[in-house]
């Protein structure tokens, strides 16, 4: 198997023997990583409350063995939060480290390979829901710790853990807790791991992260299902007029059509125009992996400017009326959809949820009901400070594991925790991710690839080294 | 109970006889339909297949014990028909009478006040699925000829009965079954109760109906569901390009927008306007009792000439992405839906479709993929020929059960055997039907109000007589 660690002529005191302690240990720590996997931790279903708490149970009882100090799960609202720390180091920088416990649902189930919970290996990958998005991502953290620990009893840099359950439904407890615990998270800064690689072998600083609001639509007409020829043209159908209005959100030309949306949006800069053309990006690589010929979008906008500079509305489920076999004739008494917008800076997801929801108001046509659901929460937009001093640090480490410089990406997805450290802490965050493009989260076959979970781990342990030298 | 027969004055000779029977056995009838009801003959799904066959044995035994020749039950490619004759009456005219065993799908099940099988009886009506449509009405005939055969050991008409089990799903067998069975079924003319009355009280001739069509539509973009935001906003979503293309068939007043769809309307005669304006219709009431405050549809067009003499296309089932508790912000794969199309003269169900399909390909926006399902089959729309005799018999035998003159309607929905009668059979049709308006077929809750069941059989057997004098 590649990308197990191997040491290198320049590393620093120490590095050897952790890197050997890792590569020792790489089929145990792929059994922790299936053993966790296995816990169906998905924090949007109500039957799923129990796996929530051994997902957090599972997560505190290894921190605990890898000899951190305060392990705790804290009770909140919602899904509980697992904190740890080692702050041993007094002359070192202090390091934040989050990450997420919590999954996305696994529908449709039938797409699956295997089964979303029972873990396999197959072609240097593990397929399970959470295998990238994010126990994959964040026990490379913990690992990188509990190697470093192990090897040395010390670690170079303080850090704290924080390790939630309510990213996959927008953290809604989260802000809360860290207002009320600004000493316990206390750092100098955040590095967060729930992003991708560039590709295959090619690291990557994600230098962007989009916000996101949502918001439930229900139309409704007639108090009951209607036989579709006794009342069929005297009467208006919700589903049409879900239809309709959904169909005014954007324009021909891709661009969205609800007053006021796009006031809020920051154009990119030169600069990180310039980013995006310099990006090796192989458009039809990137479309052929999920069997498209080519995108559609924006107008006037490349692929990676839709993805990292440009908000969305987005669709994410419809339904309404018989959607079994064979056919029913009936006019269906109510239509519902799940809407959710993607952000960019400056937009915040109450002034966007407000301009939909007036939108969908003036287009409700005549004869139907609309209700509105806007879901609380969302996430902030996000921009990488480029001034940060921990980008260095992140490049070298980056650049000793991989072999070569990592690219400063963008990253269409949320991530509202990071835009929180900022506004809530004054905390800066690095982001560096390691799973690959096509890891499929958020859908089925989600999987994580092997080699980048050891090679990335590498690259943490490295980091830690690199921080403390300041 | 109101609604149970009673003889007058003017009766022809039995006629007294035969209506005490009648209502001595009331509720021995009322329990042969309850015992038909709890048959699941749900045409549309496979699993219901056994249920098929419990359904038409049912009535086959039925016809059989109530005196009537060569009960068969006829396997087709789908569902068995039934047919049974009564062919003594040499020199008196023969009636074929048609109904269906077949009911449609249950869902939404949990809008169900009782279980859809489990019929009950509340307020005046019996409550099941099938109670109306049409299982009840067409018992009515089998048992307006039985009592009549009881009583007397005669019957004053020829009849054949014809009930198949697949009208729900657009009578695929049917045709075929006609043109092989002409000498079978031959008949001077044929009746279906397969409508309503005008109200509680007030009978009805119905004078028209519409023909139907319908299609299966799927969208398909990137080859899995799609994380929104990693791929949001460069991708063409299936959902929003499926609402876009639903939003194009009509206009903002309703108009139809489908090129050439409208072409082989026939307008309403100013005879079939003037009808319409007579008619003592509360429109108040009438979207009162689907708890709508107005109705909608086509610019131009009152209520009752949008349910008579235009067309529709419907959306029936609309489904795709998300639609679980909870929220996930997938990019889904797939779009579906379901449409139907209700079709007046001169409109043909494949020149309808092939229209609405012609559209829908010229529409599909650039990133997704369109496929087309047209269902097989549908319905010819059919207007009553005025001239027809045996319109004054039903007139009188309506009159006299009822008390009040019946009113000549027009209805939405479609049966599409009529047209077929005259098609393929040389036919005519008179269409005399017994449940209430707000009688729920195809939908929760569905009902037949028993003093119209009674009043109904009195007016068959009395038809029956009617037609006899010629």
């Amino acid at each position: 198997m590649t990308g197990i660690p191997f040491a290198r002529e320049a590393d620093l005191p120490g590095m050897r023997t952790i890197l050997e302690h890792l590569r020792a240990t790489g089929t145990e720590r792929l059994n922790q990583l299936i053993d966790w996997l296995r816990i169906p931790s998905i924090s949007s279903h109500p039957e799923n409350q129990p796996d929530m708490r051994s997902g957090a149970a599972w997560c505190a009882d290894f921190l605990r063995e890898a000899g951190l100090d305060g392990v705790t799960i804290h009770p909140t609202a919602g899904h509980p939060i697992v904190t740890a720390s080692w702050r041993r180091a007094p002359d070192a920088p202090t390091l934040l480290i989050y990450g997420h416990y919590d999954v996305q649902p696994v529908d449709p189930l039938a797409l699956w390979e295997a089964g979303p919970f029972d873990p396999v290996v197959r072609d240097d990958r593990i397929f399970a829901r959470g295998s990238a998005d994010d126990k994959g991502q964040i026990l490379m953290h913990m690992q990188a710790v509990a190697a470093t620990l192990a090897v040395t009893g010390n670690l170079p840099i303080n850090v704290v853990f924080l390790i939630e359950g309510e990213e996959e439904i927008g953290s809604p407890n989260l802000p809360g807790f860290l207002v009320a615990n600004r000493e316990l998270l206390r750092a100098d800064l955040a590095v967060v791991s729930d992003t991708c690689q560039w590709a295959e072998g090619i690291p990557a600083i994600t230098a962007g992260l989009r916000g996101l609001a949502a918001l439930e639509i229900e139309v409704s007409g007639p108090g009951r299902d209607l036989h579709s020829g006794s009342f069929g043209g005297a009467v208006a159908n919700p589903l049409e007029a879900l239809a309709r209005m959904l169909a005014t959100l954007k324009d021909e030309r891709g661009v969205i059509r609800v007053p006021g949306y796009l006031d809020d949006v920051r154009p990119p800069t030169p600069v990180e125009r310039a980013r995006v053309v310099e990006i090796p990006f192989e458009e039809s690589a990137f479309f052929n992996a999920i069997d498209l010929e080519s995108g559609a979008g924006e107008a006037g906008y490349s692929t990676l400017e839709r993805l990292w500079y440009r908000p969305t509305i987005e669709i994410n489920g419809l339904w309404g009326g018989y959607m079994g076999p064979g056919s029913k004739t009936v006019l269906p008494a109510r239509a519902h959809a799940k809407l959710s917008m993607r952000l960019v800076p400056d937009q915040t997801p109450e002034r966007a949820l407000e301009r939909v929801m007036a939108h969908l108001r003036a287009v409700t046509p005549p004869g139907v009901r609309l209700e509105l659901f806007p879901k609380p929460g969302g996430g902030l937009p996000w921009r990488l400070d480029p001034e940060l001093p921990a980008v260095q640090a992140a490049r070298r480490a980056l650049s000793e594991a991989f072999g070569r410089e990592p690219l400063i990406i963008g990253e269409g997805a949320t991530i509202p925790v990071v835009a929180d450290f900022e506004r809530l802490l004054a905390i800066k965050t690095l982001l560096v991710g390691f799973s690959l493009p096509d890891a499929c989260p958020h859908a089925p076959n989600e999987n994580l690839h092997l080699p980048s979970f050891h090679v990335g781990t590498e690259s943490l342990v490295r980091f830690f080294q690199q921080l403390s030298l300041g």
